[in-house]
């Protein structure tokens, strides 16, 4: 068996993303103990950091040691008990895998059905409910299998009515789209390392408003799963350290890293970022006759899902993208699995440079497949930069 | 905020371990995504490379994307249904929180209780088991919490009587004691990355044999965690590639390198060489006055338990050795809190500089702290390398 030689991909799917040398670099540094002092300022600086980047004060607020669908799963369990009343709003993979965790959790579900590509308004959500209440509302605020950012203000008015917690997904909305836990009155998040912050996969940040942590306190049944159960990990994180599980300490280094150089870019500088290269990249796709899947006000800058033309070979196209030109693009999931593709401008990658070494790798690649593109993409994207150029 | 620069350590507590510049350096290796052909290269590498580290044909073996505690949770959510028995030996933490664990899955749980610091007999599990079949018998082969290492024929032998699975856990005896999961007939096996394959914590290496598998098939309900379900995670590991969550790549590219550190050096050898230190350093302790916690016939090499002297302040020794040596050393824990210290050998970590380096640190310390070691320990432990030196 040799040493691994990984090769360097122009990564523009969706997650994960590329990842800058300072990051790769934290992860290689000495290992310490999970009670080392030094390791235990290292989780305080984190929790601080992750506190910002989701704009909160919550107490529980932290990375769970596993990947974005342990996040998940980590909501799920902690604030559902057998009989709960979830309401979940589906327009995508992973609403779907709510719905799946939610019911394994012993949740009465309500899946509330939309089409992928589509976000969700508080009318349709109360017209699932049905005039009952719930105990959760469960919505994705950046649906990384289609492209749809979800306005939460409407979320959290249609949970009030409910009389429901706002439970949302953010695995691809931190550190790329506006979050602000406190503003938008949600009580349970989860997110992920490998899209919007830069890091490789790995750790699930987490955070639970003052609410979520009573629902927590008040269960009458213990969490099912003990690898999650916050009740018991907050003691790791607060001032008894108790010892819970061995905290994955390089990945650690290498979220630490990620959210200092997210902090320090600014969060509104980083979104407006994202928001700019995805606006040239749009441009780009459209000058080529491509189409891109969500309406307009729907998109999520850090994912744009196009339309597979007629005729053109899904797979080929991606195997050869990655092949002559080293870039991953993802497929499409569900319904549109070889219909869609899926191209992520995530952290890192959202610069100009991934756009057009995208439009012009796909340009050449669907000509070589047979597709004749409309026209070439780049003045469309110079133009683009040219409006979206900052004051 | 600044970047880290984390202290280097003697790390010879109960893990993490001391980490190879190589697998430090493999985990800044650059991240390609987790579809990718050669990180699916990767994963089968890493498979390949498991079955033979736990001596097995096993089909379901690879790691899951959490750390040791996350591989406990897999064994016992994909086996139990609630309502089924399950026996648990409990001489330790790790027993302890497999009864917790199986609990919370519905099990109906016998616990069979021993002595912190001693192995389970086949007569005692017979004995809590009192004629009544199980389900599944699931004990701890290295408890890392006292230092016991359990021999597994006696368990495969009382679990054919009871008619169970039999569940082991090994986070601490792969790469470092002789584990032959086929001969031994264990059907569930996790262990962990950062005790003796010397990797960072953050994966968890799990194995299910065929009546295990079969045990899967047959449920009646869902697996209750989505996260963890492995008939679901082993359709990304088999032909279908289908996608689950998105796997922590650079942890495997380290854990690929550890595992390859650990095959090159060949497994008798390397469970040889902690047998080798290990008893050099107990003999060093014992020079010095201490008393080791297990008895001998029952000892974990990787991990010796000793009585802190009567009058001697737990954390004030640790502190010192961390403030004036770099090293760690870990504490007891559950009934042997303050009472005795964990002192790790595991991996790159069973050497001869780490003995003797802790030996002189531990004898420079002790001191300072008022207690008077017997003897000096270096001419013991010279003896013990000359009696062990490989013919």
């Amino acid at each position: 068996m040799q040493q691994l030689t990984p090769p360097t991909r122009v990564l523009m799917g969706p997650g994960p993303s590329p990842v800058p040398a300072s990051v790769l670099n934290a992860l290689s540094k000495p290992t310490v103990g999970h009670l080392d002092p030094y390791f235990l300022q290292v989780m305080d600086e984190v929790r601080e950091m992750l506190r910002q980047a989701f704009n909160t004060k919550n107490r529980l607020t932290f990375p769970m040691s596993g990947t974005g669908s342990a996040g998940m799963e980590t909501c799920f369990v902690n604030l559902v008990e057998p009989g709960a009343r979830v309401l979940v709003g589906v327009n995508g993979v992973f609403g779907t895998r709510m719905v799946e965790v939610a019911k394994r959790c012993g949740a009465e579900v309500t899946p509330c059905e939309q089409t992928w590509g589509r976000a969700l308004s508080k009318e349709q959500l109360l017209k699932a409910a049905d005039g009952k209440p719930f105990d959760i509302l469960a919505v994705v605020h950046a649906e990384t299998s289609t492209g749809v950012l979800q306005d939460l203000a409407p979320m959290r008015e249609a949970a009030n009515e409910l009389g429901a917690l706002l439970l949302v997904d953010a695995v691809t909305s931190l550190g790329g789209s506006h979050i602000d836990l406190d503003e938008h009155g949600v009580d349970a998040v989860y997110s992920g390392t490998q899209k919007c912050l830069s890091c490789p996969p790995g750790l699930a940040p987490i955070s639970f408003s003052k609410n979520a942590e009573e629902r927590l306190a008040a269960r009458k049944q213990p969490v099912q799963s003990w690898y999650l159960d916050l009740s018991l990990i907050a003691s790791y994180w607060g001032q008894a350290r108790a010892y819970h599980h061995t905290a994955p300490i390089n990945m650690m280094y290498g979220l630490h890293e990620a959210l200092r150089l997210t902090l320090d870019e600014g969060l509104e500088d980083r979104v407006a970022r994202h928001q700019r290269h995805s606006g040239a990249l749009r441009a780009g796709l459209e000058a080529m006759g491509l189409t891109l899947v969500v309406p307009e006000d729907e998109r999520l800058p850090q994912l744009t899902s196009v339309s597979i033309p007629e005729g053109v070979d899904d797979a080929k196209v991606r195997a050869q993208l990655l092949r002559d030109f080293g870039l991953e693009i993802g497929g499409g999931l569900g319904p549109l699995k070889g219909k869609t593709w899926r191209i992520g401008l995530m952290g890192a990658g959202a610069t100009r440079n991934h756009v057009v070494t995208c439009l012009s790798s796909l340009y050449a690649t669907l000509t070589a497949q047979g597709f004749s593109p409309k026209d070439e993409p780049l003045s469309a994207v110079a133009d683009a930069y040219e409006r979206s150029r900052p004051k």
